[in-house]
């Protein structure tokens, strides 16, 4: 089996390539792996002999060629321009997201002769292609209101996904991922970024900023979750998604306040201090605007489990990242 | 106020022609006007002197820079490949109704001085944007499930629509026609021909072959009707429409059997008679898929209005194209 990963080198990526290695797709190890990423992705421990890396631009002229000329079983597409900067860089979103998956799924249909190969297609979505105005529990059914334009790039790449899957040129599934809690790695300047950091710093014995107020509520699955659920698109029976080839991933609905007790049940008084109330207007006004919880039946019927406690979360933070304790613990 | 109407040549790029040179927009009249189609599209009656007709491909090279270089106030972006043939040719229905769709929304970006320039933009969508499975009504906030590659385009077409409305560089409103019956002219080989031609034939004193059961349902407006509604988006203020930029537009929910009744009130038995039942199974299986009826709340709330009735379509039917009596009446 022949698996190919872009956007390797992201935190996804990476988590996805050792998944991968440990376990295999429905059991079975792949023989050969190609990862490619614009930034150098690395050489896994573990990685079979045919491994290829491959440092390029998705939308570049050729490059979606030759990803799929060595004929991939299962590619996971991975790759895209984040929000913020989606939104900064208007063409360059576009021409990543929007343009960079058109690329792909053109260069798997014209693959000759025609019709004789058909890869397995996990597409990352996002919570994103949904806007307000809400109801209470976001249906399988809501209507697409991308309020950002990576949310509209986002969900053309579902409708692409779902017409070549429909015309039979790939075998695709769309996964739209919730916010990932704990993510690791540095703070960055992610309106969803305290999300993460108001737990990761002070499990880490330093202070995070908290910009907005206890009660805002959205919906969470931590990294090795969301590893799993695109591990999971990989492997399913697809013939049970119909029409609607893109699923809402299930995930943990919780209050900022939620978030905070848990550190305080996993991590103590000492741990809660460390975050500092300071109201950032602009990110709560953002934040305001996002969904709070989905009904995401079609998604457990198909097998797709997130986490049930933010205690949970953190302590697979702590296994994951942490090597299994606290510092200073 | 200088009105560009790209599509201009087809069924409802004609009717929308001759009322905006009837009527005007909101009573005021175009007096500069671009008439642009694939095929040569006729100098209207009436037209003011400043009037162009372009003939040029919208997703050729230079064609939507062309468009746009007048500044219209008002753009009309009709053209598209249909159903039929953008299933048939695959290439082609991407081609023109997506990449001639972002042609046109990047050239009116692009206009300089940047921000200078925010012409309204009306788009006609289509129900095709949905598929089954359907609620018994569907509401305004049902997901997207292309079951066509037109379908597909044309929602990929109202995502960018609300993202280049969103970000300021168009005023744009994208508008889900119902099916059009009674179309005039001649029969097509559309699936959904016959839901006009068991109409149009037999008022003509001809046989029409009704392929499907009379139980079957749809949803309906007059070609009148359809050309009131692309009007009446060029006019209305959109800033009622908030971030949902597209919006479903009302229709008459009518079975065949109704259509049928419609016909003998208004036409006779000998008329009804002419109705020849002929089971077509790929028709009847395509039907099948088809929604049935709509919640239009967000349309009719913004004044959009379609027949009650499909005695009153018929009626429409016989004022506009047969020139207000039956043939041989």
């Amino acid at each position: 089996m022949h698996v190919l990963i872009i956007g390797a080198a992201g935190m996804l990526g990476r988590k996805l390539t050792a998944s991968l290695l440990r376990e295999g797709l429905n059991g079975r190890a792949p023989d050969q792996l190609t990862l490619a990423d614009v930034v150098a992705p690395p050489m896994p421990e573990g990685a079979p002999v045919e491994t290829s890396l491959v440092t390029a631009d998705l939308s570049a002229p050729g490059t979606a060629e030759q990803l799929v000329a060595g004929r991939p079983d299962v590619i996971f597409h991975l790759a895209a321009i984040v929000s913020g900067e989606a939104e900064a860089d208007f063409e360059k979103g576009y021409r990543i997201n929007v343009d960079g998956t058109r690329a792909l799924f053109e260069a798997i249909r014209l693959t000759q002769p025609e019709g004789s190969y058909k890869p397995r297609v996990v597409f990352t979505s996002s919570l994103a292609v949904f806007g307000e105005p809400f109801p209470e529990s976001i249906p399988d059914d809501f209507f697409l209101t991308p309020l950002t334009s990576y949310g509209a790039q986002k969900a053309i790449g579902e409708l692409l996904l779902g017409d070549y899957s429909r015309r039979g040129f790939l075998d695709g599934i769309g996964i739209r991922l919730p916010t990932i809690s704990i993510r690791p790695g540095k703070p960055n300047r992610a309106a969803s970024g305290f999300f993460s950091s108001i737990l990761r710093e002070p499990l880490n014995g330093q202070e995070a900023v908290l910009p907005v107020s206890e009660s805002v509520r959205h919906w969470f699955a931590s990294p090795r979750a969301a590893t799993g659920f695109i591990k999971r698109a990989g492997e399913l029976d697809t013939s049970a998604l119909g029409n609607r080839r893109s699923l809402t991933m299930p995930g943990l609905s919780a209050t900022v306040g939620d978030q905070i007790e848990a550190l305080r049940r996993v991590a103590g008084d000492k741990a809660v201090a460390l975050i500092r109330r300071e109201r950032d207007p602009v990110v709560a006004r953002i934040i305001e605007g996002w969904p709070q919880r989905f009904e995401t039946r079609r998604a457990e019927a198909l097998g797709f489990k997130a986490e049930t406690s933010f205690e949970d979360i953190i302590r697979i933070h702590i296994e994951d990242e942490l090597s299994g304790q606290l510092p200073g613990a």
